[in-house]
């Protein structure tokens, strides 16, 4: 299951010590090609941290030998010292496979401004490369998890190929993604530029729809791997839907694990004058903190809902907005529609549609509700 | 002191039964002039409640006569019959005054989306008219309290004039304002055209940089009446400058009294290119909702800051951030500064100073913390 469903990839989750806990903190991926093929998305913060730079760079030359990913910190805002650790980290991997540190990916994810303890990073590598496995899978995607209460892996068949996926991520859920981290692995035969189409867009529609608290990481990557294992050349549209499903499978899971989330909230935008429109308004609610306390009592509150949609430049006439909680239209024509009362807001899965009577297009973006236990987790988070 | 601080107004506050408890809910100021030259400034969200939609008929004229305000229900999104109520309301106080409907302005706040009482409202007019008086502004200041616990107002002595307000508002105080009301008094003699300029210039520097938590409402409103009854042209600039301290006084008032906050936080963004820069970093950093976790926790996340900046287009290089909280430089050139064991963050107020290294421009927005109390009053708001 995991990164090592497909053939010809290897996997490992060891505990480096990098956590305080004596928990998996560091996995490694490996591909034993044939084809060694692979694109990477990466956050569009500014700040980024030194493995997403190192990364980046590796994947310019469209090759990806091997991943190693860390928890128990971010190595984000470190400086000069902490892009030479990231590289210190791949230069390791590398030489434990004989091979190249420019074909070696390096994410990190955790405490920002700290730099890592390289010492047991460094013997966390040698340990995690003596435990490579075809069954290594479940064992490196429980190693990337920080406040993840579960690990989080996902795999599709295509037509004669597999895909399969890890990832990590349980709170900071924004615009391009959140502090996630996610491989996804394949046995297909497939070229470099292709994967970095198909990756494209899938986390355009997955991923990047995950709004739960509107903060986007310095750390986050989504990397494809293809080994060609399999032999098989797939079909470009059947490819591309497997490897969207595999990120929607890992998307959803990052959303019911959001951090103090009771709620997994669909804002579902149809009538749009255009896609951009839809996903646009999708966000404005989703960052209503108003709005997702409200959901969490269970309060049909819609004018929050219509608060939220009027700070957006979407095309639209407040007094055509139709708004619908779990299926009630409680707004219609901009002013109160059916009977709230009828809203039953106690399932966990909450839709919220959004009718902008603009146009044919719509989109779907997901949060979470706004809980007391959301403030707790990440005022404690480094104390 | 209030609104009625300057010669030449009137004011009451009432109870008309619009809310649940026996509490006043109607305010009603009198411009007696001999002027009545007045401005606005509205919320900038699309989505618009009646009475803003109608005060901002109103000031086309750039007259005022009276305002009336009530708390209890925010008449928006209850279209044209909502639209109605408020017209209903402007008739009816222009009738008890014996003047012209369009030269009365109307406020309203509280929940979105059920028409008022019109009946209770109506009567509670009559009884507000018939209460009339010069020291009535702490009343009036006292009926248009919602969630606020305490009533906010203002006054600044000026060159042989005097300038007086109150506002109201708690929540949802962001861009553009918040769901907050403020009437602005002053006995000088300043045509509108001036009124205007001086107060979208006051706001834009006050009100418009309190950000509590992003949400914009639907009902924002804050007034400037002019009497002229001091008999007194100001100096231009020495005017602003008092309008501006009263806005001040103000918007700090609002922020001490935010929902469930424990905290004041300053966001001062210096070294910007351009001050717009500087107001889109605050603003992101505002914005934060893991950062305003953070400082509940009393926890210098300096990290959560640089990811925040990092979302913005400011000018800026991540190598070249720096960052200080309560003074202590902890974030030096984009990495790990001074000991963050130095900070204090034991204080209601909070400073966070943030170098952007690109320019000799500056701007402070001022937010709060994010507390399982301001979850809690907004899960609970409406039921």
């Amino acid at each position: 299951m995991s990164v090592t469903a497909p053939l010809g990839f290897r996997a490992a989750g060891v505990a480096a010590g990098l956590k305080s806990k004596d928990a998996r903190d560091l996995a490694l991926v490996v591909n034993d090609g044939p084809s060694r093929a692979a694109a990477g998305v990466f956050t569009r913060n500014r700040v980024k941290a030194a493995p997403v730079l190192w990364t980046q760079q590796v994947l310019t030359g469209g090759r990806v030998r091997a991943v190693v990913l860390n928890s128990g910190g971010a190595n984000a805002c470190t400086g000069p010292a902490g892009f030479q650790d990231t590289h210190a980290t791949a230069e390791k991997v590398a030489g434990v496979l004989g091979d190249s540190a420019g074909e070696i990916a390096v994410c990190s994810t955790g405490l920002i401004g700290e730099r890592l303890p390289m010492d047991a990073l460094l013997l966390g590598v040698d340990s995690a490369a003596a435990q490579l496995s075809r069954d290594g899978g479940l064992a490196a995607a429980d190693a990337i998890r920080t406040t993840d209460t579960v690990t989080k892996i996902a795999f599709r068949r295509g037509e004669g190929y597999m895909a399969g996926g890890m990832a990590k991520g349980a709170g900071m859920l924004a615009p391009a993604m959140a502090t996630m981290l996610s491989v996804i692995t394949t046995d297909a035969d497939v070229p470099a530029a292709e994967l970095d189409r198909v990756l494209r867009k899938a986390v355009s529609v997955t991923f990047d729809r995950l709004d739960t608290d509107g903060c986007m990481s310095t750390n986050d990557t989504v990397l494809l791997l293809a080994s060609g294992a399999a032999g098989v050349v797939p079909d470009p549209a059947e490819f591309e839907k497997k490897i969207t499903e595999v990120c929607a499978d890992l998307a959803r899971q990052l959303l019911v694990d959001a951090e103090g989330a009771t709620k997994a909230i669909a804002i579902e935008v149809v009538g749009a004058a255009h896609e951009d429109d839809a996903v646009t308004v999708g966000r404005a609610v989703a960052r209503s903190n108003l709005l997702k306390c409200a959901i969490h009592g269970e309060d049909p509150n819609w004018g929050r809902v219509l608060a939220a949609v009027g700070t957006t430049d979407a095309v639209f006439e407040p007094d055509r907005l139709n708004v619908a909680i779990n299926g009630i239209w409680i707004c219609r024509g901009g002013a109160a529609g059916d009977d709230r009362a009828k809203v039953d807001l106690r399932p966990r899965d909450v839709t919220i549609t959004i009718d902008l009577s603009a146009g044919p297009h719509s989109a779907t973006v997901h949060t979470t509700d706004l809980t007391a236990e959301y403030v707790h987790e990440n005022s404690a988070y480094s104390t």
